[in-house]
């Protein structure tokens, strides 16, 4: 059969969710999982081109969506931002969405869920991270260009999930000084963590979409892109076993 | 013939020198060089089996030496930093042995000159990212645990040499705030730098006769040394091509 696209619509506070499985039909036993958590825009093409790269690692994929079925923004919406910025106003909200999703990945026959892990970008990585520090139920996290303010809550300590933060030196929304907070906050916490810092390379480092942007501090970086998913690709196996 | 150790005898300010190159026999057509710098001890038996692990990596090795002829260094000595501390206090001479240790690199019949990196742990972590900066003839360098205060002289901008920084992100000898102005420094000279943190990890993090040490902020992490080297290995061969 090979890899396939499965639309799944799940349940949780403010859904439906209708998020996107990536698996291969051939597969006869589980498979660690990993949830991918998309950026501002919710779930989309560029996500589930993301998960069949997931699957071809050998995981099953699920995108997940955190806004609500039919939810989505693109860059030439009126407000991009309004589904995220309304979770970020939240997230207490965000952390149960992200449970919700983390229990959909689980339900998919095609998972091992004693071995799933979760990626995120952008707001996505924010996610993740979120999600390592709320005790999610997973093995680790990787946050690409991902947001480092903490949740505003108090969340159960040491942190559980190993935790893989990759980072582009230039983001203006995560300064060196979030960086050196961050790292605070998770070594206090007890965590596993690593930090990849890519000198010069900035926010959306990975999107392909923001190629050539004029941006300070915002764009692709080829570089940051193939390093941070090989450094995801050793982390996932080191985290799956 | 298998893997084996070469004393080697080079010329530089200050020497003679003598390092170790480890290559193997059967080798019949140049390998990518790697320089391994050692720590504040100076050559030693630790550097040696490094140097071993390089080769099985299918790259000729030399452990370089900033010392001199039998100017080496115990734990127990009386003052272990003698000899380092000489070199601190000269950056520019140790730039110099720095490039005196390359171009032995670059005499050894087995390496090909055109592709060699350099490697260094703790002071020798620091050396490498002089060696950078410097302008070395070298296409990347891999800092263990290195030190990060800058040389004190002007050196040629943009650096040439790639840089991945392996950091222990307790390491007291190279405190977030020095971690930062290392990444503003390596910024600001063009540089294409990685740093790569990890949390809970101090400084000697791949150093097993560090195991069990009680002095905050040193100390062996295998989850730090397993991951450093990993990087290392796909860096290397990302600069070899």
């Amino acid at each position: 059969m090979g890899i396939e696209r499965r639309s799944i619509v799940y349940d949780g506070p403010g859904g439906p969710f209708e998020g996107v499985a990536v698996v291969d039909g051939d597969w006869d036993t589980p498979r660690p999982g990993v949830l991918i958590v998309p950026n501002v825009l919710g779930e989309k093409e560029q996500d589930r081109v993301t998960a069949e790269r997931i699957a071809g690692l050998g995981y099953a994929a699920l995108v997940a969506d955190l806004y609500g079925q039919g939810k989505r923004t693109t860059r030439d919406s009126p407000d991009p931002a309004m589904y995220m910025n309304h979770l970020n106003a939240d997230r207490p909200l965000l952390r149960d969405r992200l449970f919700a999703s983390v229990a959909a990945l689980h339900a998919l026959p095609q998972v091992d869920a004693a071995r799933t892990a979760a990626i995120g970008y952008c707001f996505g990585g924010k996610a993740v991270i979120d999600l390592a520090r709320a005790g999610g139920d997973v093995l680790g996290v990787v946050a690409f260009h991902g947001i480092f303010d903490p949740p505003g809550y108090d969340y159960p300590c040491p942190i559980g999930a190993k935790l893989l933060v990759c980072h582009g030196w230039d983001d203006p929304l995560a300064t060196p000084d979030a960086v050196t907070a961050l790292a605070a906050e998770l070594t206090g916490a007890g965590a596993d963590w690593q930090l990849h810092g890519y000198g010069g390379a900035g926010h959306g480092f990975t999107d392909a979409s923001m190629t050539g942007s004029t941006r300070p501090g915002f764009g692709y970086d080829a570089n940051a892109d193939r390093r941070s998913w090989a450094a995801m690709t050793g982390f996932l196996a080191e985290v799956f076993g």
